[in-house]
């Protein structure tokens, strides 16, 4: 009576949230300061007060009908006004407000793009490891995931993309911060990424496009991240406020189609056809006046470098080998038996709740989110230590 | 280089869009009090205060990373088990959190409801005129649109319903109150289909469903407006906050699946399912919690009812034949010529703004949206008049 597709992946229920709900019912079992989960990557540092400030002035003082009534499909104008207005300031490209879509977050955004861009064949570029839900979002558009591995350090493998464009494909879905290995990629690889892709590109009838999806673009520790926009023309961003803002649950981000882009226009048209198809009608009113008045900023990013710094050091001194993050909030760490899965379930037994990578496409690996209380960290590193111990590191 | 399909949608502006756009163009060139514009399904009067001082109790006493945060992605439990009690008591019939999905909005509740039924060759029953997106989120979904014209008093043909019913029947699409007609369906009427149903189910493999799309259900004017669950099993609620709540930019919504649907854990499985692939992380977190604790309000109906009395009763003395209004906030009415188009276009010179009916699947009426203030009702009552008597009314 149902679709399987659907129900099927309704009922596997992502490898990240079963590990989440495992670690809701042993916190009641055995005390919440004794379960150590760095599974979710849901922000732990509050929003900054202007969110909220801002939501009570609106609240407070803008007519209920105009604040709360629809806006645009696209979003109300002077938002996208604002939206467009820092892109152009904060990064020195070309924007229009015509070109920003306002979204009902980073995964609206992915798919609202998917869709507009996909077309029967089409094959899209992921670097392995990857967020696992760009596989259902490019596979509902009807597209085809083709993986290709991030370079040893885990950032990308240009030649590798390189070799695998082909005829059939139409974009490039690129993280940067990147979630899960918190790498950033450098302005220098991204320059080469592009210039491989202009030279592709050559009497190509429609052009290769890169995807930018950004929700952790504020979250970095000293690096740059270069807005690809500046780097090569037929470029969408996605962008979401989720984790820059601590706005998860309230869904709110937006497309940003560059101008330079191939039919531009046209894209852009896609993209609001995509929205209207997917029963997107417009973005949270309320959200969208928000975060029109807190673009650019973030919350506690020092908490998080804390977190990074105490967890990575200490997880260094135990033996293990970890990559340094650059960027997000997650910690990618080698597995120190080739089997996550196996590691994660030893893991388990000192109330560690890790994500193995598996999920993400690489295996040897798991994810750390370490976007909790300082507390949790701090109550976890004894255990960290005896499971090194138990693997002789 | 974009999807075409998608292209097109996002070109081909809605009908109502368009004379939205035009009126607005309008007023800024004679002003705004002098144009009547009619097209919108905007609510026109302020959400019910418990709305926003319930929000800034939030912002003001919730911590931001609880608030702000994710949710499970089929709502937070405290308003899952609020929305299923709420039922439970207004409505009599059985309902479990556990068949509660919170959703962005009306649009969101249809596109995953259909997304989670329908399967390739599978027929949906609309009732024409019926709402244009119908047609947009039943064929994106894969399903195929199977008109059955309401009966003369725009109520149910059940007779047609039953006469359309293939074995490729998968749902009837119900929307009462309705737009664009403002009928509003009566028990026995719906007993009466639920019969044939019942009847046509019997040795099918699998049940047919009805889908009710409930954003109307508190805007009545004396009517009752049965609970579909409990006249047949097989159903789905499809409610959205924006009408009652007036929160139409809030995106703000949920689904109920009956527990004594068919296979209802499946279905609420691909209920989860298709919103997972159509990236809806979760609805707004925010007002999953303000409108659990509105339940069963709405905003100042009184107010749709005086502008319905008001133009009704107008429209009729002028000699236009019109449908009574049972609930909802629209007017139906007859176009004094065939063509529905060229009577609009003959309004607009009297700066009265109307949607032809063509888009909403028949021909030969308009409809007027009376969500409007009361001012622009009462302000273009001569130019009905002038538009009646240019007719010989």
């Amino acid at each position: 009576m149902v679709n399987c597709k659907m129900q099927k992946l309704g009922e596997e229920r992502s490898v990240i949230r079963e590990i989440f709900e495992y670690g809701n019912k042993r916190k009641q079992e055995i005390g919440a300061d004794k379960v150590f989960d760095f599974s979710l990557g849901n922000p732990s540092v509050p929003s900054p007060d202007a969110v909220n400030a801002e939501a009570i002035r609106l609240l407070g003082s803008m007519p209920s009908v105009a604040l709360h009534g629809y806006t645009s499909a696209a979003g109300a104008p002077d938002v996208r006004e604002a939206v467009a207005d820092y892109i152009r300031t904060a990064f020195g490209v070309p924007m229009s407000a015509s070109l920003i879509y306002m979204t009902c977050g980073a995964a609206a955004s992915l798919t609202i793009t998917l869709n507009a861009l996909c077309e029967a064949g089409d094959e899209f570029i992921v670097i392995s490891p990857y967020f696992p839900e760009y596989r259902v979002f490019i596979e509902q558009a009807g597209g085809t995931v083709v993986e290709v591995p991030a370079n040893e350090g885990f950032h990308l493998d240009v030649a590798a993309i390189g070799n695998a464009i082909t005829p059939h494909t139409k974009a490039i879905l690129l993280n940067s911060p990147n979630n899960p290995t918190g790498a950033v990629y450098t302005q220098k690889e991204l320059a080469a990424l592009s210039a491989i892709l202009v030279q592709k590109n050559e009497g190509r009838a429609s052009k290769i496009v890169l995807i930018s999806d950004e929700p952790y673009r504020e979250l970095t520790y000293g690096a740059q991240v270069p807005y690809l926009m500046a780097l090569y023309p037929h470029t969408v961003v996605c962008y979401s406020f989720s984790k820059s803002l601590s706005l998860a649950g309230e869904r709110i981000g937006y497309i940003a189609v560059s101008p330079q882009c191939e039919n531009a226009e046209a894209l852009f048209a896609a993209v609001c056809g995509a929205g209207r198809a997917q029963g997107y009608v417009c973005a949270p009113s309320l959200f969208q006046r928000v975060t029109a008045k807190c673009l650019g900023q973030s919350g506690d990013i020092a908490a998080y470098r804390e977190n990074r710094d105490l967890l990575y050091n200490a997880l260094v001194q135990d033996g293990f080998t970890c990559i340094p993050p650059e960027g997000a909030f997650y910690l990618f760490m080698k597995s120190p038996e080739p089997d996550a899965k196996a590691f994660c379930e030893r893991a388990k037994k000192y109330e560690l709740l890790l994500v193995p990578s598996d999920s993400f496409g690489v295996e040897g690996y798991v994810r750390i989110s370490y976007c909790v209380a300082r507390e949790t960290i701090e109550g976890s590193l004894p255990a960290f230590r005896l499971l090194a111990k138990e693997y002789g590191l």
